[in-house]
């Protein structure tokens, strides 16, 4: 057990089984599952969290800063609106790539959950959400005709392309590029 | 109750139940919820199917036919290749507006399952793969320069489009038709 391990404390070690195993098996894990997973007893879980939902939640809420750093260019790069854009879609084709990839686990939840009201599919939704910010001011500070289509469009792409990788019926090799490209080419963003 | 829900029995009662509830409620769903919804006992169940994997892949592959068939255009419309694939997002758009709306069940199913050899999974994919084939088809007749990647690509609008529509984060009104009228564009087939 390295030092670090030795530190995590029960809330910290629920919520990376929490993540961890909704990503893999989704959100019916068990309980149970999540609580030996941690090395917790469910009714310390039950101190640490009101329910599952919000254990849930709180694990989504809590890996969502260091996801956003990784996937978007940093604010001062000082690439094109068009080069900055692909990079989120680089990004997104060599995590397509990893063993175990089932796909972007922010669109995952929302699609399990079916609920827009559940603690887990607001977070869910609000990390989106900021990706298609990301997106938006992209598009308008690289002169896309129409930047709210533009983002919408780089969502549609995003998420398609994220949920055929993550089932598997679509390695995105030549795909996603040349897909952003066309759509980019189209918007007038050169 | 009306003389075909008299005639259903409860084999048809089991598939529309696990139709029914999976959509709006995800994979997870109990036995015994499905049976209740059925009006079936847990033993007929299990002496029509071996288990609610078993049940789950037959109500998806009973759905199929009736779901391509409304989906696709007819084989000997006089429509051009442009039009007959703009059709099916026609009706991606019209179905996407309806009430109760959780995307496409064949993507849904196969991100919850997780597992691409799981008999539910199988029947999911052969339904996207006959679509995929429709596009395939249609973009090699209209002249696409890469018919292949066109293929890839409208599939990748299409599942972007049914899971963001599906988790209620875009009515997609205004933004598939130009989507796809691009990509059409990029690939020469007008």
């Amino acid at each position: 057990m390295t030092t670090t391990e030795a530190k995590a404390g029960p809330r910290e070690r629920l919520l990376e089984a929490a993540a961890l195993l909704t990503y893999r098996e989704g959100i019916s894990v068990g309980i149970q599952a999540l609580c030996q997973e941690a090395g917790v007893s469910k009714r310390s879980m039950y101190q640490l969290f009101d329910s599952k939902d919000e254990l849930l939640a709180a694990s989504l809420e809590q890996g969502a800063p260091a996801y956003t750093v990784w996937l978007l260019p940093t604010a001062d790069d000082d690439r094109s609106p068009r080069e900055r854009i692909l990079h989120v879609f680089g990004r997104l084709e060599s995590q397509s790539a990893t063993p175990g990839y089932h796909g972007c686990q922010y669109l995952a939840v929302q699609i399990e959950l079916k609920d827009p009201t559940h603690p887990a599919s607001r977070v869910a939704r609000g990390v989106k959400d900021g990706l298609a910010r990301f997106f938006r001011a992209e598009a308008e500070r690289g002169g896309a005709s129409d930047p709210d289509l533009l983002s919408r469009q780089l969502m549609l792409i995003f998420d398609g392309a994220s949920a055929r990788a993550g089932i598997g019926v679509d390695d995105l090799t030549g795909l996603v590029s040349p897909t952003v490209g066309s759509l980019l080419d189209s918007a007038g963003v050169h």
